[in-house]
């Protein structure tokens, strides 16, 4: 099995509906395939502790306020970094993650209302400073991804305009973090979309 | 039944074991007497959110960072802020509360390793800038404290150099903050402290 030197986080972002979950899989047999060490986790939960707050925030009764949202989140993020994306990126994994920091700045802060100053001091003690090495953004069109996604959740409940805002925070976190970030345009079909991940796989890990 | 102008929040802190327990019903009762409208509150708690919250920092397993325990009981103390504090001191009620954002500061800054820097950014969203107008800190020596509460949470669990430090940190906040602080020392005899809280309460209620 491939051993990376220094590990490799991998995330997925984009909004409800945007097809990332089908994405990590294909992403995760194509570098098993090529041999990698592959650890797969999702966003809120991974650990038992980050779990029980998943379980709060897409089941929880009654409005949350968008600090409430963050603080849960950041607790849970930290919990996984902590146990489990730390040291498998030490024992020279791939990590991919269905979802990281990137999604709590675009839903609580650029469509929330948690402040971006307190967001960047407190994120960065959730995850002690830890950056994707590369990111994949999937766009959708809100409505598309919205009857994909079946509103079953919390979140998946709020405001068309809210999910206009989720949309356009991942338009600017691609082009504010151009380095580490794909933005992968909508387009029917699965299989159409995983070309174009592996497209950029096959760059990145050859 | 007096109502206060802008309500008036009356925050019970102390290590475990300090008896603020006993004390906050001792207020809530003599308070009640002088015909104020009271509600008691206990922190992490009092919102279905902050109560879910509440069960994972006592009874989850396995060791936490002071990070995920700060951004818990932050998410808790917001949740509990907006449904009902706020609500309570807008009524002109006064709201008594176990524990609040001192403790915070106490054991996962001073005594754990959660940056100053960032807790004072997240903590101002938690509680929305809301201070306690009077805190009363209940000292009390580490193995008599944790005697008294018997060691059953996670919490209580930490070491004996922990308590040290927080015990340390309650100190250094009656220090800081003299305005809204009154140290009670500690002394043998409920009724003993009572007494001392009564004279507190008949200053400030007259």
């Amino acid at each position: 099995m491939k051993k990376m030197k220094k590990g490799f986080l991998l995330t997925f972002e984009g909004a409800e509906g945007c097809g990332k979950s089908t994405q990590i899989r294909f992403a995760g047999r194509w570098l098993k395939r090529k041999g990698y060490r592959v650890e797969l986790v999702r966003e809120p939960g991974g650990t038992p502790v980050a779990e029980a707050i998943r379980n709060i925030l897409l089941h929880g009764k009654g409005a949350m306020s968008s600090a409430t949202e963050t603080f849960l989140f950041l607790a849970a993020r930290r919990d996984l970094v902590e146990k489990k994306i730390r040291p498998a990126l030490k024992a020279g994994n791939i990590v991919l993650s269905d979802r990281f920091q990137d999604s709590t700045w675009v839903y609580q802060t650029y469509a929330g209302n948690f402040p971006r100053s307190a967001f960047e001091k407190a994120g960065r003690e959730a995850t002690g400073g830890l950056e994707p090495d590369l990111t994949f953004i999937f766009d959708v069109p809100v409505r598309v991804g919205l009857g994909r996604a079946g509103k079953t959740d919390r979140i998946e409940k709020k405001s068309l305009a809210f999910h206009e805002r989720v949309r356009k925070g991942y338009l600017e976190i691609a082009k504010r973090h151009k380095r580490r970030s794909v933005l992968i345009p909508h387009q029917e079909g699965a299989s159409k979309v995983s070309a174009e991940v592996e497209k950029v796989l096959s760059r990145v890990f050859k």
